[in-house]
Parts: C-alpha cells; sequence; structure tokens
C-alpha cells in the first residue's frame, strides 16, 4: 500500500547581529566569503523564524517543491538559493535511503515549506538569516538527518551567508575557509550562550529608513571597486577574529566592545570608498554612535558598543549588570512614545527610568536620535533553533497560520 | 640719521581646494604630510585674503611684531605656527642685508601685519591657507625676497599644510618628499589656470554646519589609528597623484572627476574608521553626492564631480560648458532664495533657470539638498597671490580698514 502520511518537522530560528562583518564573495554562486565573520545569536523571544518543512507522496508532483512565507507562495523556482539547499538536504536523505532500505522514500516526495517570522514590518531587520536557518534546519529534521548543525552550516550558507550562523546559539564564527568547493566554509560555535549569558541588545529602528543598494549587490560592489577593502580582508579582520574570540572566552567586555565598534566602522568606510559610494549610515545612525561614545565617556568605562549591518538601525550590546546606564540613558534620550519598550528583556529593565546625567552628553546625539527612531527592540544573546511541536501544516497537508 | 620710514607691500591670496586630500603629517612641527596633495587654486574674486605686512623703527619693540586679522588683535606670540614663518622669511631678510650693507635694516624691524578676508562669515570654509599664504607673500614682497613661489612654500606650510598651495596659481601639487627637515616637501604649479580655465567650483554651504573635531586633530588621530590609513597613504594616493596630473596635462575632466570624487570618499572612509571615528560629511552631503551622481547618469557623461573637505560643504567642480547642466540643476534643486547666486561667475549663468529633467533624478537628493543648503558660492579656477597697491597700513604706520 502507498504511503500517503504527511510527514511534518517543525523549528524556530533565531536572528544574528555580527560583530565582525561578513561583505564580500569570493564565489558567488557558493556564497564562499572573503573574509571570516562572527556574530552574536539573538533570543528567539524577541525574533524568530518559525518554520514546518513537511512532505508527503500525496503532494501533487506537478506542483514540485512548494514554499509559503508569511501566507504568500513564493517562487522557489526562481530562486537558485532555495534550490540549491533543497537539493543538497535532499542528497543527503538519499544517502540514507540508499543505505537503509526500510526507511520511507522521503526524497522523493515534494516538499511543502511554510515559514513565518514575527519581525515588525518593514523594521529593515535582515531577516533572511533566521529564514535560511529554519529553513535547512526543518528539513535536516524532517529527513532525520545526522549532520551536525556545522555541516548544515555548510548547506544554508548557499540559501544566505549569514544563515549559516543562525544554525547555531551563543557566539558563532563563521571560518571564510580557503578550499574552492567551499567545504571549509562553515560555522562553529565559539562559546554558548550560557558562557556569557548577560548579554544585552538594544536594536533602534530606524524610522524612515530608505532603502539603499540591496547587500548582495552592495558587496560585490565593493570587492570589485574598493582600494582600502583588501586591506580588511587580508589584515584587518584576521586579526580582529582572533582578538574577539579570546575576549568572548574571558567575557572582556571592553576588548568585545571596541572590536565591535571599530569592525563596523572598517565594514562602513570600505562602502564609502566603493564606486559609486554606498552609504548605510545616516543622521541617525551617526546619532546613536555618538551617544554611545558619550554614555562610554560619562560611564568612565566601556558599557556599551554599537554596530551596524547594512543599514541605519543600530543594534546596541552592553552586559545586564549596566542596564541602568545604558537603557535609563536611551530610555531618557529617546521619545516617551517610543515603541518596543516591552517583552522578555525590557520587563527586567522596567523599574529604570533615567541614566547617566545629561549634561554630559553631546546634544546633538540627543536630538538626532530623539526625531529619528520611532521603535526598539530589547532582546539578548540566545540559543540556536529548537525544534517545536506546533506545526504550520495540517496532518493531512492544511496550511496552518502559526501559533503565536 | 634714523631710518623711521614706514615700509610696506601688500597682496592677496586665494584659497585652493584639493582633489587629493592632504591628511595625516608625518612631522607635526615642520607640517610635513604624510602623502603628496593636489588642488585647484580658486578664483579670488569671490574668496580671498588680503594682507599688508609693514614694519618700521618706529614701530615700538616692546610690541615686538603684532598681527591684526579681520580687526582683531592676534596673539602671535601664542601661535608657534605664525612665529615660523616669521623667523624664516627674517633669517632670509638677513641673508640679504648680510650681502649687501647698503640695504636697510628691515630684519631688525618689528612687523606690523595686517589682514582681512572675505569670507561668508562661519561658513566653514578653510580661510587659514589663504591666509598664510598672503602673510607670507606680503612679507616676502616687503623683504623683496627672491627666492620664487616654491620655495617659499616651504615657509607657508609650517604655518597650515595646505597654504602652501596656495602661493600659485592654477593646479597645484604639494610634494610630501621624503627628507626629514623637510627641504624637499614644498608646492608646484602642475599647470596654470589658463591651461584649463573653463574649471569652475559651485561651493554649497551647509546650513547648519556644526563643528566636528578639528582637522589638525583629526588628522592625527586618523594617522594613529586607522587600520586603512596606510594603504591609502603608501599605496592609493601616489597612484592618483600620477593619474590626475596626466588628466589635468589632458584636460580630461571624466578622469579628473572620477579621482577626485574617489578621493574625496577615500579620505572620508580613513575619518569613518578613525578610533573613535569623525564624521565630517552629513545627509546634506550625502544628498549632494547623490545628486552628483545622478547628474552625470542623467547627462550620459560626466559633467561634475563633488568633493569635501574636513566639513559638511560640497564643492562640485564642472567646466563652463556643461553649466546649463550642472548649474540649471542645482538651482532648480535649491529653495529659491538660496543666497550667493551672484558675483563674476554666477553673472555668466544668470539666464540658466532650468538643468536636466528632474524625473530622472534621485528624490532624497533633491529635498535633503533642499532644506539643508543656504548659500552657494559660484568661482572657477583662479591665479596666485596678487601684489596690489592699496595698503591697510597708512605712511605713518596707522591700520586701516580694506578698501573693498
Amino acid at each position: 500500500m502507498a504511503d500517503t502520511a504527511v510527514y511534518r518537522s517543525s523549528t524556530t530560528a533565531p536572528v544574528n547581529i555580527a560583530v565582525i562583518k561578513y561583505w564580500g564573495k569570493r564565489d558567488a554562486t557558493l556564497n564562499l566569503p572573503t573574509n571570516s565573520s562572527l556574530s552574536v545569536t539573538l533570543s528567539q523571544s524577541s525574533l524568530r523564524a518559525y518554520t514546518t518543512a513537511s512532505c508527503s507522496a500525496s503532494y501533487p508532483a506537478e506542483a514540485g517543491d512548494t514554499l509559503t512565507l508569511n501566507t504568500q507562495l513564493q517562487n522557489i523556482q526562481g530562486s537558485k538559493r532555495t534550490l540549491a539547499c533543497l537539493s543538497d538536504l535532499r542528497a543527503l536523505r538519499r544517502g540514507l535511503e540508499d543505505a537503509n532500505p526500510s526507511l520511507p522514500k522521503l526524497s522523493t516526495f515534494p516538499l511543502r515549506i511554510v515559514s513565518e517570522n514575527n519581525f515588525p514590518t518593514a523594521a529593515g531587520l535582515a531577516s533572511s538569516a533566521a529564514g535560511f536557518a529554519a529553513l535547512v534546519r526543518a528539513i535536516a529534521d524532517l529527513y532525520e538527518l545526522p549532520q551536525s548543525p556545522s555541516e548544515l552550516s555548510r548547506i544554508a550558507r548557499q540559501g544566505s551567508g549569514s544563515a549559516c550562523r543562525s544554525l547555531m546559539g551563543g557566539y558563532v564564527a563563521w571560518r571564510s575557509g580557503a578550499l574552492e568547493d567551499g567545504s571549509d566554509s562553515l560555522a562553529e560555535q565559539v562559546a554558548t550562550a550560557s558562557h556569557w549569558a548577560d548579554m544585552r541588545a538594544l536594536i533602534l529602528v530606524v524610522s524612515d529608513a530608505k532603502k539603499d543598494v540591496p547587500s548582495t549587490e552592495g558587496m560585490q560592489t565593493t570587492v570589485a571597486t574598493s582600494s582600502l577593502f583588501p586591506t580588511r580582508a587580508e589584515f584587518v579582520v584576521p586579526s580582529r577574529m582572533a582578538a574577539i574570540e579570546r575576549a568572548i572566552q574571558d567575557r572582556d567586555f571592553a576588548s568585545f566592545a571596541e572590536i565591535t565598534m571599530r569592525d563596523s566602522n572598517n565594514f562602513h568606510a570600505t562602502n564609502l570608498d566603493t564606486w559609486p559610494p554606498t552609504f548605510y549610515l545616516n543622521d541617525v545612525s551617526r546619532a546613536a554612535i555618538r551617544l554611545v561614545h558619550d554614555i562610554n565617556r560619562a560611564a568612565g568605562e566601556t558599557v556599551c558598543a554599537y554596530t551596524f549591518d547594512a543599514g541605519p538601525n543600530a543594534v546596541i550590546y552592553y552586559l545586564e549588570k549596566d542596564s541602568q546606564k545604558v537603557i535609563g540613558t536611551f530610555r531618557e534620550v529617546l521619545r516617551a512614545d517610543t515603541e518596543g519598550w516591552e517583552g522578555e528583556y525590557a520587563d527586567k529593565v522596567r523599574d529604570i527610568k533615567s541614566g547617566l546625567p545629561l549634561e554630559q552628553l553631546d546634544g546633538r546625539a540627543v536630538e538626532g536620535l530623539r526625531d529619528g527612531i520611532n521603535r526598539v527592540i530589547l532582546t539578548g544573546v540566545g540559543e540556536g533553533p529548537v525544534k517545536v511541536d506546533a506545526h504550520l501544516v495540517s496532518e493531512t497537508g492544511e496550511i496552518l497560520t502559526v501559533a503565536k
């Protein structure tokens, strides 16, 4: 009798925010980076992708594999990156089935994948890392693949470079690797979330962030035209990777923070040196940078660090123990009606109403931020993908809405 | 009988705007630069320093040398840079007097120097280059020194690095030199103003430019902390110097423009890479950059180029023949009440009311500029210092106000 069951597996996956930035590909098809990078995986209580992978012989073969993202059916035939992930995962499953003929032939069934994320709309937060990590993790679970997260990161990397770092929690390095086939370009956990659990992240969402050059295009233009980029890739990043890994092992926030800020600035410097130049930071971003330097100066020690991806939103890292100085000051500076001071991490700082004395702070930073930020997300270091029992596909294959 | 005459000599001197930027000193006392630079000397009909150098045995010895700048007496004893210039010029005069005892002993008389400039107040335009060039030129004339402008540039350089390039008109290189005593670090004219006379410059003065880190401090922080700066100084600038000199010789505007824009971006990239980072460009500057790229795209060729010194004001180079495309478009974009569309160069473009079709242009650039620029200065390549007969010191030594 034919097997018409619907096989399902579901997972959530986190976003990650790099402290040593990935920018530039040495191989665009395999998504092999020009340099190594390192990120902090953020808690899924604030931001996460939620994905169910299902497959069934009863799914119509003519529809092929399908992916529904936030209730919209995607054209995966038009996405080489998605196809590459599916193809690699299916090949691993086929290997299992070949070795053990008693296994159901899931590799021959169409996939029906459903994904939802809980990111604020249009916040400009890179959701592709969490999305591809969840997709790869959910299918790997569905297929009962024995591969480690590091081994799976090779596959996720082909979906979206930084997705490879979202397959693990805590502090994660993506080793650029040197081999042409990319087999040594994978993510590995440098430290667990619990090793340095009090790392927090305040995300400042810039109000009217207008889209600049997409990062896939922008990074290749930088590689091709910036006279400063080779120095970054060959010399600056390798020494910083080693130094920040030490700082993480030692829980040395001052070093972690300085390297994080300098690498963000260095990355954006190569963008300004790109031809034609690309700008991801704006005056609001610069106001956040000034405020962080002002807070550290007023505190007499380094208590917070900024970093910016390919957009104007700031991510401010700090330690729980410095919440009053950092969160208190940002809370005073931002408008009273700023959204987002809620959620698991915000509850812990609910009673902090004031921070460092504002007269010590740069007036420009205060004005610029107050007018430019309309939403914050307060979160912290978190775990990697988590397998969940509630599926976005019913036992009979219907697509369900997410169980919030 | 004692010589109580008042000896006088007066000059005007121009500003210059670099297209290959000077940033970083290898010797702070001698003002020796880390890399060579190249600038365009701008017409004195728009911007100039006006200086009278006078000396007399009748001036009170106890007051010493004096400098009155824009009617304010300066404390030159507190300015090592000014003292270094005066000392070197006096030594050259003493040499002449020693060789020819019949000469009046001007080197023994106190100097009374009076200077005025016609720069818009608080426009953030570097006036020190014109000021020191005028001071050195006026005293050299007073002392009847035989040294060439290049030889005098060694002295002016000690007052303000970029002043050495204001001793000549047209297109001027400042060779960094390699000798420790700085004797080979001097300016030389690459081409006269008449070689490429139709070069124009539109200066966009940003409304509420707030002062950032002063350039003397900023450049040394860049040298000390930027991981990208050595690449700029050792590799990027030398190849661009050679290329832009060729472009000037060939009157090749497209090459001149691209090198100018890329060097400005490269210079500001090293500032962003400085620790802590320095920002001279703001959102208004970026809007100007976008508009220039948009104009060139709409024109189908490179008709204008931006460059930014250590501040947000934009200088837009273009050729007279492209006035309609460039000036017409900027005029349409800027507010109707923008000040400064006047003066010798502006008169030539009085009848240009429109430029390239605005619908091809980036809306962001248009908005950002309209709100951020309240004054323009329209000028062009010009001559070096000019000796003038009207003095700012009377025959009897009184300080006069400038003859406008």
